[in-house]
């Protein structure tokens, strides 16, 4: 039993259209610079056209795949959709999303995240053009 | 480092059969009373035929064709299902949940939620008929 | 207000190939262990071809009719994937993961879990074999 910390960061991640960002050494970095110790940190990406996915971080194809899976489950120029003001990939990127994760929440312990030894931490760009992205870091524990 | 706040309430929201009720206003009352200034809230909804989606809420037409797209993914009266003793809507509204979210955590800062400008918290509703649905809010932080 | 208490478990839990294998049980068990009364528990997946959904624990055909549904919707030997090093299982394992959920949190009142009545904590195998997977508990809270 402890006093507990909380500590927030927004990291601010540039992406090159549709297609996943690894961000786990900034998260990783904003643990590190909290000085907590035990704990959880919370992941959130502030959009609706992007999203998260904690995903298999060695073999590139796996993330190719990923992509491809969901260019064909959730396709553009769909006839029936109504949301389309911003253009094909409008719609799509609001199911992607909610197909996916807007936040994750990661446990801490020994001062470090305990990611399995293949997890990575994503950002997911539905989106066709390049985009400035807030996701919003929360480390809470005790030091 | 302080000492650590735990507030909880259970929200009862009436939903009108298949579709999305934002719930963002209520759970922010839920922030206000809990006296909370950093920290997180958690939205549980605890029910498996209902879940969670943060969802665009701002063109209304976003959330009809996100109901459209389940609808098609996910249809009624699909022959190899044998869970239908509540009826054809019965099989559909488990995986629809399955695939959107049972538990989202949104980071408080400045006794603000820090959803982005475009996002709402949505309860999705996956049974045909209307249900009074528990969502239940942690608050969970440092005054 | 009081002193915030931390404590993580390492479940290892045994699956048979692809499908469900309920840990309700187990996480309960932590929770007791913690002595922590107000907070939240945190289940986190340590893998990238298995994963969390909070389901319906009565009727064992909903568990059967998902599964169904998942090897219909991402199915094996799709001819434009890349990712088959480790088998046909392989990349369809990554993308229901990413459909489904990593982490899930709980709120825990009164020392119990704040699940609702039909609701059950499942860890979702997507590989053919037989697996250990490690599953990441943490109790945060006041006692």
């Amino acid at each position: 039993m402890s006093g507990c910390s909380v500590r927030h960061y927004t990291l601010q991640i540039s992406t090159q259209g549709k297609g996943t960002t690894e961000i786990t050494n900034e998260v990783a970095q904003c643990l590190r610079d909290s000085g907590v110790h035990e704990g959880l940190v919370t992941v959130f990406v502030r959009h609706t056209s992007a999203s998260l996915v904690i995903m298999e971080n060695a073999d590139q194809s796996a993330r190719h795949d990923l992509h491809e899976f969901f260019d064909r489950l959730v396709p553009e120029n769909t006839p029936w959709y109504q949301h389309t003001c911003e253009g094909p990939d409008d719609m799509p990127s609001h199911i992607r999303m909610a197909l996916t994760r807007t936040s994750e929440t990661i446990p801490v312990t020994g001062a470090r995240l305990q990611l399995g030894t293949w997890q990575g931490i994503y950002l997911f760009e539905h989106r066709r053009a390049s985009h400035w992205r807030d996701v919003f870091i929360t480390v809470m524990g005790v030091s």
